[in-house]
């Protein structure tokens, strides 16, 4: 949660179990403080910097900021992805149109009401958000758990940057003022962190390496996704990660005499 | 409403009912081009200016537009508010905080029902967004029917022109009737039956009895029941059914010399 991190204290009226902002390749500095202004604004205060193009710190963000300052000198940057979520136990990734993924595709209202949800369990979400001209790669979006899709005129639908993080962290602040709908019934277990699920991804797709079960190379990026996909929409809990770590090591070690 | 209006035909998208968005005194072009912008993603069109600082037509609005030229050509002129405002039944000023004015202070939500309200009614609204740095006059504010508030951060309330447009404009869109994003499913691959799905358990749970991953027969029925948890939860397609008898098989049949 935000407010309990180390970074962010003394940040002033920064809420506790506000989403990370995570933009990834961001282009402009200019589009980086324009964001830090809107999530200030309301309440978010943990911005994450995947690989901006032009460097960081970046004088244009500075002064986009409009004194939104605390933000990013709190604001940590990241060499990938993987890492800038490591620690978030949810994620969704903003796009301006649903893409064919196997995953599920939430409102900016269903998507702050389970953030809230999820803060209120003590769990941490992020909020990824692509670069200005292409957006996330497929590689990317594999990463996260489900598609946040603002229903926009189709006729009209490309929103700047800072835009779309102001009207998402807006629904976020809002879900606030409002009594959250009752508790998803499955919830009892803590959820996996990122990092461990990303670990589980790592011992499966390295066992299946080795068997040759990606045929080619080329096959082998969009046959990791859609079993990705799978694990990601199962939510798994920390306790089901260990389980399944113990499904791939039990059935590597199988003996080939016990092969039927 | 602007959808019946000859300067918006056939702008498209622009919904009818929208309220109009009268920028006063505004400063930067850039601004006016950016909330023209914000406008058309929400389905809005009639934009209207109160005597712009640097004149109009400007070109840096048209840059900041992105392509939302449309209601910048369409946009009119005014010398002064009175003017701007003769022909809306409702007018509501956004201001950064309420002032000390007899009028009703209304929430985005409350003003986006409002509107709607008054648009199947026939009515029109507008709303009022002053200069960049001193917002509107006392004066300006006297023609207003009630005063509109964004409920951001109390610490860090200042928000940009074109930001506040936008928030209110999408406080209109979402109230209205819209249809919700396509529901989570497989991205629309056929469900595994139960049949399929339970073929998969006995694979699953068959390759593992041999592992001796089962550690013992007391044990067996609740690992199985936890395992099957997972893989319900994820709703698999047929597709990935099969995907998953392929990785069983595949870590199955690993050979003992390749283990690490």
């Amino acid at each position: 949660m935000a407010g309990t991190d180390g970074r962010l204290r003394g940040m002033s009226d920064v809420e506790d179990g506000a989403p990370a902002v995570v933009l990834v390749g961001a282009q402009l500095g200019e589009n980086v403080g324009a964001a830090a202004r809107a999530m200030l604004n309301c309440g978010l205060g943990d911005l994450r910097l995947v690989a901006p193009r032009d460097g960081w710190p970046n004088p244009q963000a500075r002064a986009a900021a409009s004194g939104a300052d605390a933000v990013l000198d709190a604001a940590r940057l990241y060499d990938d992805l993987r890492s800038a979520v490591a620690d978030l136990h949810h994620v969704y990734a903003t796009t301006a149109r649903p893409r064919d993924v196997a995953k599920p595709v939430l409102t900016p209202q269903e998507a702050a009401a389970a953030i809230r949800r999820a803060s209120a369990r003590g769990e941490r979400t992020g909020l990824l958000f692509g670069r200005e001209r292409i957006g996330l790669t497929n590689d990317e979006l594999s990463l996260a758990d489900a598609i946040l899709t603002i229903p926009l005129n189709p006729g009209f639908s490309s929103l700047n940057l800072a835009q779309a993080v102001l009207l998402l962290a807006w629904e976020w602040r809002r879900a606030g003022s409002l009594p959250s709908p009752p508790r998803p019934s499955a919830a009892g277990a803590p959820p996996a962190t990122r990092a461990q699920l990303l670990g589980f991804f790592d011992h499966l797709e390295g066992a299946l390496e080795q068997t040759g079960f990606f045929k080619t190379r080329e096959l082998r990026p969009s046959m990791v996704r859609n079993l990705r996909a799978i694990f990601h929409r199962a939510n798994l809990s920390e306790r089901e990660v260990r389980t399944l770590h113990g499904v791939v090591t039990a059935l590597c070690g199988r003996r080939k005499d016990q092969l039927e």
